[in-house]
């Protein structure tokens, strides 16, 4: 894949608190990504921020510390990314989800 | 919101140690950010980087580890994200601020 | 730079534990984006995600801790990262390489 590509980032904003079905929905979003077989996925924390709950999380207050925003990138083309988005709003109770342009210059397995 | 939306994705990039009237500058734009309404703010701290200052910051050597990168990431309407900008340049006396388009495909409270 | 200005942002997606020439890859772009005079460069760490190497990352699993996701990102102008890219596509054996647009708003040193 050397001649760029059009893909598209999608990004996904939760909370580390978050579960689907007894498990963290970071990990199920991950797992099922896979399985959806896209080319990468990556889990960031964020040490500080506010979102969909409104209330502010940080890493300096333990008793929050437990529920630090997570981001989830996911690379892939537009077709695929699509496909995946049924399943992902069904997990998704709180947060935010959202699709950019992303030219894929280099893929190498 | 189910409906993909035309959004703006805001990202500042600046130093874990630059203040702002004596506090972090990071969590000052983070409090901003939550007072302007806007949907969702989140501080990712980088490991390794370098910006503005022109000096190479690194987890690895002690003296620098309070002045990794730190990148803050605000999503919302460009309408509302205009409006924070002169509050935010003023704040930000180095740094790099950049602006892209995000589809907002879900925010859900 | 106050006037909006077109960028790019360039972002890598490598392991923790892949190598150039001995020292880690993640370190080497960064020392590569620096002495190519980038405007700047971020690592960002993944505490859990998959790639091009098809299995899974976890902090959690204490054997796969040394081979988290990376990012690294580069904010610049289409050429000078245009210049930058054959050094870098020689240097990532193994990973993702995305560009999309981005408004440089500000740009203080």
């Amino acid at each position: 894949m050397k001649i760029p590509t059009e893909g598209k980032l999608l990004r996904i904003f939760i909370g580390e608190a978050d579960k689907w079905q007894g498990n963290p929905l970071y990990e199920e979003i991950v797992i099922l990504a896979k399985k959806a077989g896209m080319a990468g996925a990556t889990a960031i924390k964020g040490f500080q921020g506010f979102g969909c709950k409104s209330h502010m999380h940080t890493a300096k207050l333990l008793r929050l510390s437990e529920d630090l925003p997570v981001i989830i990138e996911i690379v892939d083309s537009e077709e695929k990314i699509s496909k995946f988005l049924p399943q992902l709003e069904e997990m998704v109770k709180e947060g935010l989800i959202t699709l950019e342009k992303a030219q894929v210059l280099m893929y190498r397995a």
